[in-house]
């Protein structure tokens, strides 16, 4: 069923989220390395705004488990992961942009279809990727040839 | 500067990731109650496309840990948050499918702009939130105003 037949379809990841241990550098991370700004803020969080239609929510676990809200709560602990899509021909700029800030690229990858990904880490230990943002429809275009 | 200028733009979250106990049971949750089709599967994680351009991975922290993967290792515990895109007008289908699936709304919120959010939990208690796929454009257009 393709979103034009059903109504409930649903049209993209709205907002992922990474807990950190400190909300100032961690906005600051996102801003100056990544170049999202912070668009909101609320005691426990910051709002990354992300491209057009998504935003990156960074919160602090222990103050969302402290606070008094109506929204239902969460928290987890560990390194996470995230991916965030840029143009296939940004690779070089990017490598670019991390060295200029003193960021270690953890690791590069070609995918099978011609689309690459940059891994580095995040002040918190969050494993971030920068992946060709054609990744997703040319992998899902092959399938359906299947 | 705006994406036409900067050439590391971000376009979007391309990839959010739950870390999840059973991954069976993980995706025919995902697929039956939210209709995103399992695109891929390898042994530690499962793709869940979510419309056009993002995917929603799940993982096995376990199987992270163990794996013999050039990719960067992680994984997180604990209950986390996800929030997906969704028509405004689908709030009632929404709601209605949920209670098909005997799933529990844990809360609603109307957002101070006119947008909406349902909430619930998956099986492993991770906060899933369905929101009005116009909230962060109208939301971002009110802050550009001030």
């Amino acid at each position: 069923m393709d979103s034009a037949e059903d109504p409930t379809a649903i049209s993209h990841v709205q907002e992922a989220v990474l807990y950190v241990a400190d909300l100032d550098r961690s906005a600051a991370f996102y801003t100056a390395v990544l170049g999202l700004p912070q668009t909101y803020a609320i005691d426990e969080a910051r709002f990354m705004q992300t491209g057009t239609d998504s935003t990156l929510i960074l919160f602090r676990v222990q103050e969302i488990e402290a606070r008094d809200s109506p929204i239902p709560s969460h928290g987890a602990t560990g390194p996470a992961h995230v991916c965030f899509g840029v143009a296939p021909e940004a690779m070089d700029a990017w490598r670019a942009r991390l060295g200029e800030h003193g960021v270690a690229i953890e690791h590069e990858h070609d995918w099978p279809l011609g689309t690459h990904s940059i891994y580095f880490r995040d002040p918190d230990g969050h494993s971030v990727e920068l992946m060709d943002n054609t990744h997703y429809r040319k992998v899902w275009a092959r399938l359906r040839e299947r």
